[in-house]
C-alpha cells in the first residue's frame, strides 16, 4: 500500500482537485506485447486525485483516448490557465466525485508525455526508440495498467472509464481482467473500428510517413520534426471529432475576413480553426507516437480472437456496464454503442445504457453536458463502497 | 452552324457510342471572371455524342464534378479499355440516349485535360500559369459553356445534367441563362457546402500546399510534382466518395495478408485500396487543377447574392427540373437536395424528386443503379422535341 505518496493538493475550492503532480512507476520485469516482441522494462507516468480508502476498493481507472494523457483533472501550477482534459468530470461534487473515490489516470505506453514510448531510450542501443519502439495493443495497455495497479498496491478497481479508445480500453479490462474490475464505463466507443475509421486513420498515417520531414520515423536524430504531416492529422481528426451540425452551429459558411477573397488563404472560419488545431498540436504531440495510437485503434477488435463472436469474448466479463453514446457522433455512431450492449446483453451482463442528446459529435464525451453529467454522477454515486471505512469527507 | 464536325464514329455495338474525339474550341473574347480577374483569351475541349437535329433542340450538356472531364462516353481509341466516365448512362439506348440527344460533355475552364488552365500558356508571361490562373468560380463555369453553346450555333439546351460538382453547374444555368435551359437534371449535388464539406476540401488543399514539392505552385518548373499532398487529397476524397456500408461491404475489416503483421505497411484492405487510387491519381491530374476546383466548391452559394434566400435565388429559372439524391451519400446526404427542393417548389417551379435507395455513397451518381437509370431515362424520355425534324434513327 503507498497510499501516503498519492497524497495530492485539493484546494476543493471551486470543485477542483487543485495543483496535482504527476508521479512515475518503474517497472523492471519484461512486458510481453501481442506484437510478439517485449519491452525489457518501461515506466509509466501518472496522476492521482483523492484518495485510496482502507479498504481499498474505492480506486477508479481512467483511460484516456488518442491524443490524452495522465493530466486528467487539476493543474500542474498556480499559473496553469488551462486544467487537465477531463476537468469538467473528475473533482470534488463532480460526477467522478474525488470526495468519494481514488482516481487514477496515467500515459499509455507508446505516449509521449512520459511514459516509455518513441521518444524514451531504448536501453538496447542507447538512443530513443523512435520508430523502433513497439506496436502496443489495446491488450498491451491494459496489461500495463493492471501492473500499475498492483504497483499502487490495490487488487481491483471500482471502476474502469473512459471515452473513444479509451472506452475500448474498458472493454479490454472486463475481458482480461474480470475480478479487477467491478464496474465499466464505456463511453463514445465501438468494438472495433469500421473500414470507414480505418480509412481516415491511414490518411492520417500517410500524412505522417510521408512528410518528408519523417525520415522514416528517425526525425529527431535529424533535428527536425513532421510538422505537415502530423498538422493534416489532427485537422483531419477534428473533422471527425465535431458533428456537421456542431460545425454549422460553430462556424457555419461564416467568412473570416467578411468578405470572399478568392484566395488560397484562410477564406471561412472553419479553415482558420482546422489550421489552428493542427499547428497547435504539433508542439505538443510526438509523430511517431501518433502513428502508434492509430495502430492500436485498428488493431482492437477483442471478438476476433472468438470467431468474430463479441458475445463470446464478452462472456468472461463480470462487471456491471454502463454504457454512453452520442447521438451526433459520426466516428463512433451511437449504434457501434448498441452493438456492444446486445452483446453485453446476450452474455447475460448487467448493462445499461444511454443515448445522450447532443450536437457536438464525438467531442460530446468530453463536454460538461447536463444530463450526461448527470447519469455519469448517478452511476457513480451508486456504486457500493460499503465494507469500507469511507465517510462522506474521506 | 457546326454539325458536321460533331461526328462520331458510333459503332452501336455495346450501346457504346464507340470511338470519339475530343474537339476544341477557341474563344478570343476576353471572358470576365467572378474573382474580378479575366482570361484574355481561352479554349475549350470537349466531346459530343448523337447528332443536333436541325431545329437544334435536342442538345443535351453534361457538367463534370471534381475530378472529371470532357471524356464521358465511348473510347479515345480501339486499344482502350475504360470508357468515358459516365458512359454507363449516355450512349443508344442508355438513359441519356444519344439516338434522340446530341450530348456534349466539356472539361471546365481551370481544368488539366485540355481546356484552359494552370497548365496552359499565359500570354503575358509565355510561360504556364500554374499558381497564377485566376480562381474560376461554377458562374464562371457557366458562363465559358454558354460561349461554347453559341460556338456550336446553338441557342439553348435541351437539358443540362449534372452530379455533385456538376449539379451546383446546373443550378447556376437555371439561374444565369433561364432561358437556355429547358430541362435541369441535379443529382446528388447541394445548394452550398456545409463547414464540413470546407473542412474536408481545406484538409486536401493543405496537403498539396504544404507538400514541400509545391514551390508554390510553380512545382512544373521544379520538374517536380506534389505527389504526396496530391495523393492525400485524393485518398481523403475517396473516404468522403464512399459510404461507410459501402466501405464495410467493400472491405470490412479483411487484412491484406490474412493475418496481422503489427507494422505500418499496408495491413487491412481498405487502406491497400486508398493508396492505389491516391497513388494511381498522381499520374492523371494536376495539382493546382484540385485546388481551383476545391475552391470552385466552397465559393458557390447561389443564395449568397440574394440575401442567403434560396428562394429567390432560383425565382429566375424557367426550366423543369429533376433533383436526384441517395440515400447513404453523406458529402451531399438527401437533406441537402431536399432543400433544393424546397426552394424550387416555394419559388413555383416544377420540379421532380428521387430518392435513390443505394448503399454506395455520393459514388452512386456514377453507377448502374437499376432504379436510379429507369428515372433517368423516364425523365430523358419525356422531354419534348416536337417541332424538330428527328425520327427514332436521327
Amino acid at each position: 500500500m503507498s497510499d501516503a505518496s498519492h497524497k495530492i493538493t485539493a484546494t476543493g475550492s471551486n470543485h477542483s482537485v487543485g495543483i496535482v503532480q504527476p508521479q512515475h512507476a518503474a517497472f523492471t520485469e519484461p512486458l510481453a506485447l501481442d506484437c510478439g516482441r517485449s519491452l525489457p522494462s518501461y515506466a509509466l507516468v501518472y496522476e492521482t486525485y483523492g484518495q485510496l480508502n482502507a479498504m481499498g476498493n474505492n480506486a477508479v481507472l481512467i483511460c484516456h483516448a488518442l491524443s490524452g494523457d495522465h493530466h486528467a483533472a487539476g493543474f500542474h501550477a498556480e499559473t496553469e490557465r488551462k486544467p487537465g482534459w477531463w476537468d469538467s468530470a473528475i473533482g470534488p461534487g463532480k460526477p467522478i466525485d474525488t470526495n468519494r473515490f481514488f482516481v487514477v489516470c496515467l500515459n499509455n505506453l507508446g505516449g509521449c508525455k512520459g511514459s516509455t514510448g518513441p521518444l524514451s531510450i531504448d536501453p538496447d542501443t542507447g538512443k530513443p526508440y523512435g520508430p523502433d519502439f513497439p506496436i502496443v495493443t489495446v491488450r498491451d495497455w491494459v496489461n500495463a495498467q493492471h501492473h500499475l495497479m498492483q504497483h499502487l498496491g490495490m487488487a481491483s478497481w471500482a471502476a474502469v472509464i473512459g471515452g473513444s479508445l479509451g472506452g475500448m480500453q474498458v472493454l479490454q479490462w472486463s475481458i482480461s481482467y474480470p475480478e479487477a474490475i467491478a464496474h465499466a464505463i464505456v463511453i463514445a466507443a465501438a468494438p472495433k473500428l469500421s473500414a470507414q475509421n480505418i480509412a481516415f486513420n491511414e490518411v492520417a498515417r500517410q500524412a505522417i510517413i510521408t512528410d518528408p520531414e519523417f525520415f522514416g520515423g528517425r526525425y529527431a536524430e535529424q533535428g527536425s520534426i513532421p510538422r505537415r504531416g502530423l498538422m493534416l492529422a489532427r485537422m483531419l481528426g477534428h473533422i471527425t471529432y465535431l458533428s456537421d451540425d456542431a460545425m454549422r452551429a460553430k462556424f457555419g459558411r461564416e467568412l473570416r475576413s467578411g468578405q470572399v477573397n478568392y484566395g488560397f488563404d484562410v477564406e471561412f472560419q472553419v479553415e482558420s480553426y482546422l489550421r489552428y488545431q493542427g499547428t497547435s498540436f504539433v508542439d505538443r504531440f510526438d509523430a511517431n507516437t501518433y502513428l502508434l495510437m492509430t495502430k492500436a485503434l485498428d488493431y482492437f477488435d477483442p471478438a476476433h480472437d472468438y470467431g468474430d463472436d463479441l458475445v463470446a469474448a464478452l462472456t468472461p466479463a463480470q462487471a456491471d456496464f454502463l454504457v454512453v453514446s452520442f447521438t451526433s457522433d459520426w466516428r463512433f455512431a451511437p449504434e457501434r454503442s448498441r452493438e456492444i450492449v446486445r452483446a453485453l446483453l446476450a452474455a447475460g451482463k448487467r448493462v445499461s445504457y444511454a443515448e445522450i442528446e447532443s450536437n457536438h459529435g464525438h467531442d460530446a464525451f468530453l463536454m460538461t453536458i447536463p444530463y450526461y453529467h448527470r447519469v455519469l454522477a448517478g452511476y457513480m454515486a451508486n456504486i457500493d463502497l460499503t465494507g469500507s471505512n469511507q465517510s462522506g469527507a474521506l
